[in-house]
C-alpha cells in the first residue's frame, strides 16, 4: 500500500491503461490465478497424501509449493492496485471449488492427470487472457504459470501405468474429457457473472478486444493444447 | 551425484571429517531432518483445509511451503556425500508417522499450537546436534530449521482466541505438554535405533562429545525454550 502513494504505482505508469473496468478486470484475473494457485496447492498437497511411494510423494509436493510459491507476488500486485488480496479472490472460490469438488481423483492416476491437464487447462486459459493485458501485468501472470518443468514425472508415471494395463488407458482418456467439460462449465459460469473480466476479453475505446470469432479461435487453440497434453500421456482426448 | 567424482565433494574437505561413522551420522541426521520437513509439511498441508478463514488459510499455507522448500537442498547433500535421500529418510519415517499419528490435532487451536510448539522443539534439538557437525553440514542444517518470521500469526491467532475463551488455555496448555512427552519418546526411541547418531553426540577420537552430564544440559535447555514458546502463547508449560 506504501507503493500506491508513490509515484511507482502501476496506474501512474504509461502502460497501465487509465480505465476504472480495466483495473477491475485486472484485480478479477489476479484474484482468479491466486485462488487458483491457493487452490491447486491444496489438493496437491492432499494428493501428496495417496502417493504409492515416498519418491512420488516428494514429487507432488514439489508441485504443491511450486503453485503457492506464486501467490505472494500476485497478491502483492493486488495491494500494489489498491485492492484487497481476499476481497479480489473471493468472487472465484465457488468456480474452483465447485471445479474441484466435481473433479475428485478417485486413485492415484486420476490425480497425476488432473495435476498435468487441469493445471495446463488453467494456465493456458490465463495465458491467452494475458495478452489483453499490459506489459507488467502480463509478465507476472505468465511468470507464475510457468512451471512446466515439474511435470515431466507425471508423463513418466502415466505412460509407464497404462504400458502395464492398457485398459487404465481407457479410463484416463474418459477422465481427461471430463476434466475439459467441467473447466469449461465453472469458466462460463465465471464470464457470466464477471462483467469486467468479460469485458476485458470484449476490448475498451482505446484497447483491441476479442470478435466472436476470435473467441471461437482461442477455445481452438485451448483444446489443442489439451490435446497435445493428452497425447504427451499417451492417451486419446 | 557428479559433485561426489569432483574434488569439492565434502569428504575431501578438511572440514569434513575422515570418518566413515561420522559420515553415517550425517547421513541420519539429514534424513532425519530432509523426513521431518515432508512430514511437516503434510501435516500442515491438511492443518490449512481446516482453517478458519481465508487468510488463516494461506498463513498455515505458507508454513507448509516453507518447510518443504528447504527438502532439495537437505537431498542435494546427501547425495553429495554419496547418500541415498529417500534410503537416508526411511529409518525415521516410523518414529516422526508416529509422533504426528499420536498428536493429530482435535481443533484448529491444537493445530496451531503443534505447528508453533512442535516445530519449534524439533528445531531446537536440530540445533543443538548442528553443534557437534563440520561447519557446512552445521550450516545447512541451521539454514533449513530457520523460519520463525512465520509463526507470528500463531502467536496472535492463539492469544487473541484464549482472551475471548479462558478455558482454552488450559486444554492447550495440556496439549503443549503431550506433544513435548510424545516428542521426547521418539527421540529417545530414534536414539536407542540409530548407533551412528547416538556416537556422534557421545563424540569420537578427534571430535570432542557429550558426557552425560551434557546431554542432560542439553535436554534442559531444549526444556527451557518449550517454556519459553508456551509462555509466548500464554500458556503454562
Amino acid at each position: 500500500m506504501a507503493e500506491s502513494a508513490s509515484g511507482a504505482a502501476p496506474g501512474n505508469t504509461p502502460e497501465f491503461p487509465d480505465d476504472p473496468l480495466y483495473k477491475d478486470a485486472v484485480l478479477d484475473l489476479l484474484g482468479a490465478v491466486a485462488y487458483g494457485e491457493i487452490s491447486a496447492f491444496e489438493r496437491l498437497a492432499e494428493d501428496a497424501r495417496m502417493a504409492p511411494t515416498m519418491e512420488d510423494k516428494v514429487a507432488i509436493a514439489t508441485m504443491a509449493s511450486a503453485e503457492f510459491s506464486k501467490v505472494a507476488a500476485l497478491h502483492a500486485r493486488i495491494t500494489e492496485l489498491g485492492g484487497d488480496p481476499f476481497a479480489a479472490m473471493a468472487p472465484f472460490r465457488d468456480a474452483i471449488d465447485l471445479f474441484h469438488a466435481h473433479t475428485a481423483p478417485s486413485d492415484w492416476y486420476e490425480s497425476l492427470i488432473k495435476a498435468f491437464v487441469g493445471d495446463g487447462l488453467a494456465d493456458d486459459f490465463y495465458r491467452e487472457i494475458a495478452a489483453y493485458l499490459d506489459p507488467g501485468t502480463r509478465d507476472l501472470v505468465v511468470a507464475s504459470l510457468d512451471d512446466e518443468g515439474h511435470s515431466a514425472f507425471v508423463v513418466d508415471r502415466v505412460r509407464t501405468a497404462i504400458a502395464a494395463d492398457p485398459r487404465l488407458g481407457g479410463r484416463l482418456a474418459l477422465w481427461g474429457r471430463r476434466l475439459m467439460g467441467e473447466a469449461l462449465t465453472q469458466a462460463q459460469r465465471v464470464a457470466a457473472e464477471r462483467d469486467a473480466l468479460s469485458a476485458l476479453l470484449a476490448g475498451g475505446v482505446d484497447r483491441p478486444g476479442l470478435d466472436l470469432a476470435a473467441i471461437g479461435r482461442m477455445f481452438t487453440r485451448i483444446t489443442e493444447r489439451h490435446a497435445e497434453r493428452m497425447a504427451e500421456l499417451g492417451l486419446a482426448s
